[in-house]
């Protein structure tokens, strides 16, 4: 086998454990040293390799490798960056190939979601028809879990577990207080069109009468006197209400409850935020309640001080198994999860075709979620809870995490700059 | 010494760790069984008292009361709910009075804040005023940690650990971003008045280029213009720019950049939130930076799950101390945490008159914050770096904090309703 060299690349939101694939896919690269030469981990993402900023992981150590383990965000930085169609923007996939050669890659691995498997299926697509053979190995990843075919997605279960945890401990909070307080408290979790991340919320309900009481999901049309009706209820019967909601969560018409003016994302989505409010400001006005809300935003997906063991389990072997497969022969795959067993839960990682993955969206099953539409059913609770198992907490250092920061050292350029206006 | 029973009682907001002052109480006038009878929990603070709502603690395991170390909230139900002097309401205090004797109640803890502080005092003058001894202690709780006197208040430790941890994890996910996708990130913390909580969002920057970036506190007055310099050097500089903000900074005026229209609260408080979103409005429409905004609302107070070690001891031992003080013939004082070092960090419980506490409030000292009003300064850090150390994580179970609940069993009631409309 005629040995190549690697480039590694972090593609879209990060996650509390998307450095733990890099982890993974490191230490896979140096184990078969024989068939795989430098990594170079792309700053930013494929723009990283459109611009030839290229990190030399091999002057990282050992142990700086292993702690990307404990550390969230992206080490060597992400991008929000669609690569056109072929058609459309020849001259960008061009560039790539000539980035490939110049650093003699045989193996691409991407790190990313939905997108990501899409730019990631474009790359082996395109290097096969410009004439360069490479292995594009997609990395599973996102904390949507929207992935299809993968039984969940690495990054998913650290924020169930702190969304689950965090309302758990709110939840107690609010029940402290309700009689001269708060009587409802609305917690806005991530999750644009699936509502996987609020459906964890529910897990803290350990029995029926614990919080969350009502959880809104975007795969669920928000009828708001049902709701109103439903929030009065719950108020009357336990003396306070606990609402997980979805920031995605739709009217009637398909449009969001609000929308966020701060503009569109590369990819063609809105950026949402700030339901919350809007939901308490509603339940204020109809019912005079005293409310608070939070909104987790980044914190719910950066929170690697209470990741999910099997989370960070899956998302190292997801990375280490990329390689494998890259070494074996496969192109344009996934290493996908596999539930094997809910009791006690086992799983493996299978080997998937990329054209199955990249372009499909999954959501909630309608049987995830009970008849009215506001909580999870306990089939979801059986698929929801292994995936939060286990607790791997980060050293700390002076009371706080002690995340690593590697060096980053970027190669000397060899070519031109690239030339995106053009 | 005659043989009394004793009330313990949780007031205003809960916090991680009110519940390990209240396994310190019971503990304690467990162990001084020969002069303590039965501990009654009022439930839902000194409104549990007027309502002669008294939860029996005798009927609690052993293993539970220890297990409320690791517990957050009130596990017997907090209020807010403020005594007005003897001279507008005596028939509240007569009542109190009423319902001591009615239960042979020779010690009152009440566990809070400053508004409670003020309760406990009012209640040890007026059992005085009315010919009843009675020993009333308060057990110092406050995650605002606005105290005077006493060195930190139980409960800011571990907001202070949750903040602080948020916010580094916050910034090294915006920071893998920020090329493509969000350049501003604003944590919303709690804080009125004082700006202790933002403070410790400033633990996050072990070093100068690390977020947070700039910290606004409610003791400098905000001024927009000269803030969004900041926020634009900051950009230009790093990149991105991360920022925390207290709920309560003011302009000019004296008045709130947002105020929530949910109405004010039992002590004459306007409830605060929302500002997040408002600085990001002013920065976005003055500087055009894409922008994310968290509110960490009650998860900060609730965040047992990364409660500080060191917050927890001092929980407990304030309040095991208390019943000591009680014993020992002490009325109307506060045990109060005294620093005695820094490096290694070393304090001690010390018995303080609760008139110096009583109705007085800690700002941030001018000194603890930077010249240009955007950080701490290394002071501040000396102080609040040992508030956070060490961690002590609670049990879990199928991936969960396993909380207790206690049984709460109320005793029969004795007397007539308490009338509130007299």
């Amino acid at each position: 086998m005629t040995k190549k060299n690697a480039i590694y690349a972090q593609s879209g939101g990060v996650t509390a454990v998307i450095n733990a694939s890099a982890s993974g896919v490191i230490s896979a690269c140096r184990k078969y040293s024989d068939a795989i030469g430098v990594v170079y981990a792309a700053q930013n993402g494929i723009l990283g390799v459109l611009n030839e900023e290229l990190i030399d992981t091999t002057t990282e150590s050992e142990a700086n490798i292993k702690k990307l383990q404990q550390t969230p965000g992206g080490a060597f930085g992400s991008c929000r960056y669609k690569l056109k169609s072929l058609e459309d923007n020849r001259y960008e996939y061009e560039r790539l190939i000539q980035v490939f050669k110049a650093y003699d890659i045989g193996y691409f691995f991407y790190n990313g979601g939905n997108d990501s498997a899409d730019t990631c299926l474009k790359v082996s697509q395109i290097a096969n028809e410009l004439g360069y053979p490479i292995k594009a190995i997609h990395i599973p990843k996102t904390i949507d879990n929207d992935l299809v075919i993968t039984d969940n997605c690495p990054g998913f279960g650290s924020v169930a577990k702190y969304v689950a945890t965090s309302i758990m401990e709110a939840g107690i909070d609010i029940k402290s207080m309700a009689l001269t307080s708060t009587k409802v408290f609305v917690l806005e979790v991530m999750g644009r069109n699936a509502g996987w991340i609020a459906a964890a919320c529910g897990l803290a309900s350990v029995d029926n009468n614990k919080p969350p009481h009502i959880i809104l999901f975007p795969e669920i049309i928000f009828d708001e006197e049902k709701f109103l009706t439903k929030v009065n209820e719950t108020v009357k019967n336990y003396g306070f209400c606990v609402i997980a909601v979805s920031e995605g969560i739709k009217k009637a018409n398909a449009q969001s409850i609000v929308v966020n003016q701060n503009g569109i994302d590369d990819f063609g989505h809105v950026q949402l935020g700030g339901v919350a409010p809007v939901i308490c400001s509603i339940i204020n006005n109809k019912l005079g309640y005293k409310y608070h809300w939070a909104v987790a935003d980044y914190l719910q997906r950066s929170a690697r001080h209470i990741a999910s063991k099997t989370d960070l389990e899956q998302a190292y072997l997801v990375g280490y198994c990329g390689v494998e497969y890259a070494i074996q022969g496969y192109n344009a795959v996934m290493p996908a999860i596999k539930r094997i067993s809910n009791t006690p839960y086992r799983w493996e990682i299978e080997c998937v075709d990329l054209n199955l993955i990249a372009n499909h969206e999954k959501f909630m099953p309608r049987d995830f979620i009970t008849d009215d539409g506001y909580h999870i059913t306990n089939k979801c609770r059986q698929y929801l809870e292994p995936l939060i198992f286990g607790e791997d907490y980060p050293e700390y250092k002076n009371g706080l995490p002690d995340y690593v920061e590697l060096n980053n050292i970027k190669v000397v350029k060899k070519l031109a700059p690239f030339n995106f206006g053009r």
